[in-house]
């Protein structure tokens, strides 16, 4: 039996302008250590701003979602408009303000955001394929987004949920290292860092995920 | 009896001009896991070069090396300047590039480099109490420019190995998890990515590195 194959989007590098690190960092792990491969994903586009993360500030700067995304993957990344649903057995999107600020704008829109084209193609393709799908911390919003009346978590926070369900979702409260299973529409989510968290209930959510879409695909 | 508490020395974000970002993850991971605590730090200066991690060519920018440590510390960071051996029970250094060329010039300089004034003097402080320091992949390189005619790996390639002795150390070869620990001087090493590896095995190196500071402090 050939491993599960996996495609990571990330969406930068840093939990308030990226990908929250800790999170796509130990859903790599989880992947690896629960016998499947991985390939890293991320649109070649600007991000929508720079943040310091010492002083929690917006920077004059600017930088690219692909190249720094590139730094979690070691390099070993693809434009996001390469992904093909025929190419994985299921798509998982760590979480971080980069899915609401980089992947989507529900950062600064809410419940009017749009989500950027190649990432609502790639989950497009893989629920048309009936493909798992997970998502992280705040990136279930993307799954309310292109997918609409589908069951999600993202923890507990009240008024995030409630911009969820005004896009059609319904929202599960959970907590730390628990997941919300959609089956119907194949989709595994889980809050991490939307809770207030230590390193190892992020190791232990981002583990019960990809366990979770494993057992979506039969394995 | 109050948990271990470990400082951990950050680089930059970004495994060709920083901190290998696996390495720090999952050492923060091992900590957390063990029952530990910890505090991270890095030295407040300009990185030697920034790197475009998709390409892997220089870029023309500049950036502060505690600045981008804390994207993977998610802010809670603190200047290496500030950093007390009193406070810590062990001192621990993740590797990538950053060891090699912002916490010390030896990716330029090779046995001629010198170490950042912060980094020699939170080694010596640390070595002059009696308390264990951890080093993962390169940054072992740090060990022998400042304390000499130590024990070390950095797993097993010979020109690297070669530098270390001609400043005084002596190297042991490692493989994938396997620790070196000089018991006299309280070191831990570790090869992690001077091995080809995959982020499971960096994963079994941190916790390895992690247990055996445990095992030094008699926990």
């Amino acid at each position: 039996m050939t491993k599960p194959s996996f495609a990571v989007v990330l969406s930068g590098c840093g939990v308030y302008d990226g990908t929250e690190i800790h999170e796509a960092v130990l859903t790599l792990l989880a992947i690896d250590r629960a016998g499947g491969t991985y390939r890293c994903f991320a649109p070649d586009r600007a991000q929508m701003h720079v943040v310091d993360h010492l002083t929690g500030e917006p920077a004059a700067e600017s930088r690219n979602v692909l190249v720094e995304s590139a730094r979690i993957a070691r390099g070993q990344i693809r434009p996001l408009d390469a992904f093909a649903a025929a190419d994985f057995d299921a798509l998982i999107f760590p979480g971080g303000f980069g899915a609401a600020k980089n992947l989507s704008s529900f950062a600064v829109d809410g419940p009017g955001c749009t989500a950027e084209p190649a990432v609502e193609a790639a989950i497009r393709t893989m629920h048309a394929a009936g493909k798992p799908i997970g998502a992280l911390c705040i990136a279930p919003a993307l799954l309310a987004r292109v997918l609409g009346k589908v069951d999600l978590t993202i923890g507990s926070d009240a008024g995030t949920a409630a911009a969820l369900e005004a896009m059609g979702a319904r929202h599960c409260p959970a907590g730390h290292g628990q997941v919300v299973v959609d089956k119907a529409h194949k989709l595994v989510t889980t809050p991490c860092y939307m809770l207030e968290s230590g390193i190892g209930q992020i190791a232990d959510g981002a583990e019960a995920a990809v366990r979770a879409i494993l057992t979506l695909l039969g394995r």
